[in-house]
């Protein structure tokens, strides 16, 4: 088996915060990211997949693929938009960075299948200080 | 005359948009940027100061008052917030990493002078590819 | 499971010698790493912890929470510290990287288990090229 | 356990295209990669090796050795060469990030085992946003 | 007058190595940059242009409108590519980076002062330890 | 004029403590900088040379004749060492970023007129966030 991973990044705005809770309650939780009026992060997302090399091309995937199935499928419905309102895939989701690797494995874990290797880690950097990954719902 | 530099950094949420233009203008002029519902960075802040060294501590300006000065009198104004929305000192100015620059040497420029030293220049990073830099009004 | 990772750092002061060992094999053993003056670095602290996001936060731990572990157990004791001299956590331990990473370990396990998450890895780099990675003693 | 990482670069030249396809096929498979007249990266090296740090002095590996044995064995042969055309060890292997993992694995595993602990990871950057990982035949 | 920079990037093969010159000659003068087979690099290119920013948008030059014009003039010409043989603006130019320097500049000042702003810097990163900077002719 | 710049580092332990004063004035003056036992950086130095580029070679400055002449003259005299006690060229200076720089520039400045250009500008950064800068005694 061999890894290849591939990064990508995006920038939205977001707040930490549950609508159904109190201005102080949600402050007390999450702080000066509960800000009402938002605030945002440039993310850096790294997208880990495994296979063996194909014998002719020597790739596990061929990286423009992957790269092209990650903007399809996660950046280009992320970037520049606010991921409390503005994404399908992210509705009713609390956006933590932790949630955020779960939502993005779910919407490419079966296009990378498709190419005949497995996705086997999102690690996504919400600050140069703050990351999270997620290896899929078996680990 | 020695320079140093004091790197800080915020997170904030902006959205580059005209009130006064259409939407569809404001998306032609500045493309997502314009994205109603707001989008964020991590902004990379570098102040530089130039001076002589003082004799005894050898520092052209002690840089934890620097520090102190530009949390005080920026970063703890612009972290977590909302640049157009959010922020005293950035009412009615469109927040581009131009205008952002030179806002913020406005607001520091007279402490830093207070020290017996001058401001030199303001640098910021809106993401790892695009920056600003102002030396100032006189340059 | 979900895994997350916070950065700090700290500057510290250290020598690689043993005092029962003559300067000649202690250099011969350490090289330069033996200066009887001491030598520096700038220390990246990387701390994983993994768990299950809870429902109403989306956190697997507040990072704010993990960076007030690191600080009061590990970094303030270590910053702008001399690791053979001033740290009670390291009396009597050769401070290469890699005890640096056991020592750690052992000052974060438990407050990390207190708030329901399990302390994953420590990821010490002691310089851009060299680094030291514990998973604690069952791995 | 405990992992000890140490970081190398090397700037080579390569292409990615099989001598017995066609002008079109390579460019269809490969894209800008198959470029005839070669392109080329500043690869940066991560080799990783696993064992118990020595009781008298702290180390998994003196990094110094395994400095060397990573630039006699791989950087050396690697550096300002031609991954197609000048390396011994890369004869009739395509030179993708992948493969490349794989020989540099079978250049060190050995040298390292004699040093009594364990390669573990051979992590290589083509470039920022590419990189490949390889933890031996086993796994 | 503030000042904006755009990073761009492209990976490129290249040789210094005078063909008038023996082999001896060209290695003594150039080391292992003159292997014949060529080496290459993952090359960091900054642009840095200066102005007023508009009253309307902020901008000095509008950053996508910057990094289209050091796309089509610089980078789509010199990325994987080999810049001794398959770039018309560095013919018979030896691609030193200094030299690419003061190519990439003649390749977009005109462009640039068609948008009401200057070219004002390029600095190329060869490697992360090697850079080049250019002011224009007239510095 | 073309500038090129090459960067070197090295591991330093130092304190900023005035012998003359009492260890409370020190803490004053310097906070934890003072700590009595040391403590230490990685200092990251870049040395910029200015000149024309050289017909024949391209080159401002081989940089292989620039990294020697750092080696030589600074890094080799600074690195693994203690900048109050070990190093001749800092007797008696007190070894702030800023005083490092002056005095590195005054080790080369010389070395490199030797070779046809000018030294520029010694840029050093103590940490990640801060960094002095040093143009030479006429500006």
């Amino acid at each position: 088996m061999i890894y290849v991973t591939r990064k990508e990044h995006f920038n939205a705005a977001h707040k930490l915060a549950r609508p159904e809770w109190s201005d102080e309650k949600n402050e007390e939780v999450f702080g000066k990211c509960a800000n009402a009026n938002w605030h945002g992060h440039n993310f850096n997302l790294y997208v880990t997949v495994k296979g063996e090399p194909n014998e002719l091309t020597g790739f596990v995937i061929d990286l423009k693929v992957l790269s092209k199935i990650i903007r399809e499928k996660v950046t280009d419905q992320l970037d520049h938009k606010n991921l409390n309102v503005d994404v399908p895939f992210m509705q009713g989701i609390m956006p933590s960075t932790e949630n955020l690797c779960i939502a993005i494995w779910k919407q490419i874990v079966e296009p990378i299948a498709a190419h005949g290797c497995y996705l086997h880690a999102i690690k996504l950097y919400e600050t140069e200080n703050n990351f999270a990954e997620y290896f899929g719902p078996e680990h």
